[in-house]
């Protein structure tokens, strides 16, 4: 059978999650496969975040901090966060940027397991993670070991203070299995650290099931957060009288409004947190994740296979002759919401896809990736893409110096 | 001589500031003296967010890392508060929170000091300057000596790695002196720290000329950059090429889209950045610098002091009975914006003033701290203020179960 559009139109029709799209500002004519990399806006965001501005910094001032609920916005979006991960209430928080929570999870994770000193990661995880995991290893005289993908679990043995894992890969889309590595980990008398920056508003996570110790996430992606929104912290209850970190900030301590000279860090969830967080940003996060008020994440995860299989489909039917290889694994069960291609030419094949109004992105050195926001994407939209693709390749669209040309950012 | 409300008015029609009030969206009827805490909304910026989200992320989604320029936002309003704090341009860059920035800095100060284990500062800094530099020293073998502020000077010895220090204290608004301490700690071979969120905005500083080899500091108050905006590094050129700190994110990196395995820090104030920064807070910041433009700082540190003056003038003529004591210095020279007054009840009497329109702050145990953000308080705010109050305390209006109970932030 040949898919057509008229295949993927049935397949919009059939879509419990067709009408949530409404709930985003989607720009007429573009089909933006990069929710993976910044979500697209949701409608409730401009009006929440002109509340924020006029009424509650504007008119309430330093007041909206209690009155306007502020103070407390941390806990309560990363209870909304929460429920999105399968983490209890009161498990996760709102807090910085996924780098600087990396650091805290890692460092309090090394000093939970002061007998041990090395890092367990995985070469070509997103390169923040192992920066940072880098930079912590440095300042605790430990060691980071990067290891193979597929030689981790083996490679877990009773050296190992903590495994660092991003659950799905930024280049390939491929998802590690949590509960096995995690529960490999707990064997060796590890602790675990999973990013789900890749994996949650995507997956039907269940992080609190899998007994990880810590998650950290960023908020701009599947969470349809805006542009660096705030990122989080997950912590599982059996660490929250015990973990500790360096970043002792004045709103991690117990009862910050005491001004007291001696730091107490408030147990739990809340010791996470360091300095004051950017409420402007945070406030839309809310706003935005207010766009899965009501989804089932089974029925997201099953979307985003669906979407991912389809393209996939759509690659092999159209797109054999113009030397792409499948870069993600082929097996929806362990893939992501994404698909990557790999290609000598990708960069320059990426901007002229963008200059025809379909967006992805490229990854260094050769990846042309496309996500498939289930949210926000629709079967025919993934359609378009590989129809769009298809011309740029047989009319050598891509190859213009305008598209060879490398920007700042891609 | 008397000073009535005809002679505060007569001061605003003579103050060369006053039309810059109308850039800002103050509260009809609102006495606001908190902008040391929440600086009061720019006009500019309501218009400003709403095109970030609503063009920028909703329709230019991804491609607005570059095309409106938010990849070099940290840079570019980080050089908007250089000139505010008279740093040379890409020495200041925006990131992350002060407390955050307070431990990159610390971090990298006592690698750069290797065979020094101090970090010196005052009792009574702002808590989590306290907390931060004991985070650092806990885990860097290092420790934190705190001296009572008139000993500062003579407490740097050749075993301080670094001083840290705010430059204004957050309770009773003393400046210190940072060419004198500056000079001092260099003599002994120490680096220093200033925390300049209490003077940014409201002092004509210039810490390229006074040698300072690092500054960090808030944007949400004399700044007016909204509630929890991002905040500031500077960086004195001499320790561009060597300054390293451990929070290694991929933004920190030379090149971040070349996906490297290896960690290669950026040159010069680039350097200081670790994870994606919050850019809906970050735009918000930047609007909000433009009610600088065209202001001479100089004006700007006359008229604090000339306000806080006044207030304390007022103070002795009409509060003489109701066992106030002056927290603050007397002489405006080594004063912020700000004049704090002691008192057993000045919880209570700071709610009871919110309660009649006049908004100032209670900071633990007794100080009713009262701020005169220059660009938006006029001479006729502070005497109405000190009026207030003065029926406040002759009514014991104070004296009520609702304003005694405390709220979670005040």
């Amino acid at each position: 059978m040949t898919i057509d559009r008229k295949h993927c139109e049935a397949l919009d029709a059939h879509d419990p999650l067709a009408s949530i799209r409404e709930r985003f500002a989607i720009p007429d004519g573009l089909t933006y496969l990069d929710g993976n990399s910044l979500g697209c806006l949701p409608r409730s965001v401009s009006g929440r975040l002109a509340k924020a501005v006029e009424q509650e910094w504007g008119q309430g001032l330093i007041r909206s901090w209690n009155d306007a609920g502020w103070y407390r916005a941390p806990q309560r979006v990363g209870n909304m966060i929460g429920r999105l991960i399968g983490a209890a209430p009161d498990t996760v928080i709102v807090a910085d940027s996924t780098s600087v929570n990396l650091f805290k999870v890692l460092s309090g994770a090394l000093a939970l397991r002061p007998d041990r000193k090395v890092i367990l990661g995985v070469s070509g995880d997103f390169p923040t993670n192992t920066y940072i995991a880098g930079g912590v290893a440095r300042s605790r005289n430990a060691v980071l070991k990067s290891v193979d993908a597929d030689a981790l679990v083996d490679a877990i043995d009773d050296h190992v203070a903590v495994v660092s894992l991003t659950q799905v890969s930024y280049r390939s889309g491929r998802v590690f299995d949590m509960n096995l590595i995690t529960k490999r980990a707990h064997e060796k008398g590890a602790l675990i650290v999973w990013d789900l920056s890749h994996s949650a508003g995507v997956l039907d996570l269940q992080i609190g099931d899998s007994g990880a110790d810590f998650a950290v996430g960023c908020g701009y992606k599947y969470l349809n957060g805006g542009p660096g929104a705030p990122a989080y912290v997950y912590l599982h209850p059996r660490h929250h009288a015990t973990f500790r970190h360096p970043l002792n900030g004045w709103l991690g301590h117990q009862d910050p409004f005491a001004f007291a000279e001696d730091f107490r860090p408030a147990m739990g969830i809340d010791g996470v947190l360091a300095g004051t967080p950017p409420i402007l940003s945070l406030v839309a996060l809310e706003a935005a994740l207010g766009t899965f008020d009501g989804v089932d994440m089974r029925l997201v995860r099953a979307k985003a296979q669906a979407l991912t299989d389809l393209f996939i489909a759509l690659v092999d039917q159209d797109l054999g002759a113009f030397g792409f290889s499948l870069a993600s694994p082929r097996d929806s069960a362990v893939r992501g919401a994404q698909v990557s291609l790999a290609h000598p030419e990708s960069y320059a094949i990426c901007q002229a896809l963008i200059g025809q109004g379909v967006v992805g992105d490229f990854r260094a050195p050769d990846i042309l990736r496309l996500g498939f926001s289930p949210l926000t994407t629709r079967f025919v939209d993934v359609f378009r893409a590989a129809e769009v693709l298809r011309q740029v390749m047989a009319g050598r669209l891509w190859d213009t110096p305008t598209f060879r040309q490398r920007k700042a950012v891609t």
